[in-house]
């Protein structure tokens, strides 16, 4: 069995992962000479994987000019928090930044920027920012007003004043309703997400080219609009399994939406996933925990968070902004019966 | 509506709040001054409900002597690491701390020992530690060779050389065992944890307990020892389900277990909770999630990795750990049917 040597993880271990020398690994850490796209993506991938973390030298020094970052996220709930946070530190402890985070509750722009100025205020020059609080801040030139740089995770499209790490929810959800029609089903529902959510758009999309893909009309009636969370799942499913002709198959928006339309159909006493198939989106801890464990969309959103740290730190750099897409899993389980 | 404005949360709001000045307000985060413990304590939870973060100012003249602390865990999956990683980091912002962290797969005294060492030669004066890690350290004599502090978030027992945060694992259990009863089961499986968490053994003593309180006799046959995790609770779940006379009801030890459980009497097409209560232990985030959604032990642990902070820092002064019991609550769902 191969003993993992933490102790070990040197930048010269990591200039040999990612087949470069130690100063190379160096130079992207600290961000200095010339290094092109492939070999800086080869090391960080290195740094990621090997969870190296600088020594305590190589941090002082850095601490000179120590920047930092700063992450608002949704006090009602992201439900991949914990992947995201793990991403972030990870990318920040390899940087040796400072690491702060913010919740807020409340969804309205006013609030939104009321969160953004205290990050700036606690010494944040750059941010991270879940959904929807790209949305929200998109467009208000705050950022500028600030002078801080920012990156949006998982968001539907690029935008204009931050740096962007998504994947193609439009693709996605298409291949996902592809999936489910293969499997058989003809009569297909969808909870779709809230309107500021700009992934939730496009998913909706997705599933109608999904649907126009596999020779299935898009019926109104089988859609229905509604919060990422469970309880919303549960009541927009309720809408569509009262139909007199029910669909055979309902694709969520989200993991929390398929959680709460499962305990729903539990409740009405549907067999799962014979009388009902479910798909969910991001592959959240709870995907594999569900009965019947669900098939899901799956977002790298670890990666992407490790990824949105590199991004904003050269937006700060360089004042652009790049849009990052990244690539998606369609992971099959049970949910949508044996096809 | 009330709205909130996070930029105007001061240290005197943070004052008010705890019913103290803004100069002990900021004795408490500078670790300087005479506080008493009942206002230290104030202070903490006004700068946790407000979500306080000093000003750069602040933060700057803290940095001249800024700690940096370390948290270890469990690779393997630590279900509750959302909430944990959000308290940690509460904290270490607040003090202006740079919070570092660190995951480990192996779960063996060496993988333990040499992860410690990367956190320290990282420069972390003081870590945290979740479980398993506290009881692999332990003893070790490692934290003094070191010369770091540490606290261990979630333990079974008090520990000799580092500080402590945990429920009364065993109250816990027997409180839940003793629902169950009242529940009119008389037969109740119970899934222990796995043999090197000190956590496991406390809460199977707990068990015992309840049954002894209710007028039940322990019978080994119906106890199962698994890891914590999904499979395992749904492996050992099927050797009680299996039992020619099975239980009507199954304890959990952790909410993965019971999820693994969940799906495999699913599986086998029980109906649920009628024909098997099941309960969980932590309450994370699949709990309430589930069908049917579970009755469990929830332990504060946001909320314990926000004292355990204090406490290692604490340690970090005055060389002397404390052992510290939060209280857990019993929060009823719909697992073991209606009562």
């Amino acid at each position: 069995m191969p003993t993992k040597r933490p102790e070990g993880i040197t930048i010269r271990a990591v200039g040999e992962r990612a087949g470069v020398s130690a100063m190379t690994v160096s130079n992207v850490i600290n961000g200095a000479g010339r290094v092109s796209p492939a070999t800086r993506a080869a090391v960080l991938a290195a740094i990621e994987a090997l969870g190296y973390v600088p020594n305590v030298a190589a941090r002082r020094l850095a601490k000179a000019r120590a920047t930092t970052l700063g992450l608002l996220y949704s006090d009602k709930g992201t439900p991949f928090i914990d992947s995201i946070l793990l991403g972030a530190l990870r990318a920040s402890n390899a940087r040796g930044l400072q690491f702060i985070a913010r919740g807020e509750e409340a969804l309205t722009r006013e609030a939104a920027e009321a969160a953004l100025r205290s990050l700036v205020q606690s010494g944040a020059a750059a941010v991270l920012l879940l959904p929807p609080f790209a949305e929200l801040l998109s467009g208000s030139g705050l950022f500028e007003d600030l002078g801080v740089a920012a990156a949006a995770i998982a968001t539907g499209q690029a935008m204009p004043d931050m740096a962007t790490v998504r994947i193609d929810n439009r693709a996605a959800m298409a291949a996902m309703t592809a999936h489910v029609a293969r499997a058989g089903h003809r009569r297909i529902g969808f909870l779709a997400g809230p309107q500021h959510f700009s992934v939730a758009d496009e998913r909706l999309a997705g599933f109608r080219d999904g649907l126009a893909a596999s020779g299935l009309a898009y019926d109104p009636v089988l859609v229905v609009r509604a919060g990422f969370d469970p309880p919303a799942g549960a009541a927009a499913g309720r809408t569509l399994l009262d139909l007199p002709d029910r669909p055979s198959a309902i694709l969520c928006s989200s993991d929390d939406m398929a959680a709460g339309l499962i305990g729903e159909a539990q409740r009405m006493g549907l067999r799962l996933p014979d009388e009902l198939a479910v798909t969910g989106f991001d592959d959240t801890a709870i995907a594999a925990r569900l009965w019947p464990p669900l098939t899901v969309i799956r977002q790298p959103v670890g990666d992407m968070a490790f990824r949105a740290v590199e991004q904003v730190l050269a937006a700060l750099r360089s004042r652009t902004v790049e849009d990052r897409v990244v690539d998606f899993e369609l992971v099959v389980r049970e949910s949508v019966g044996l096809t």
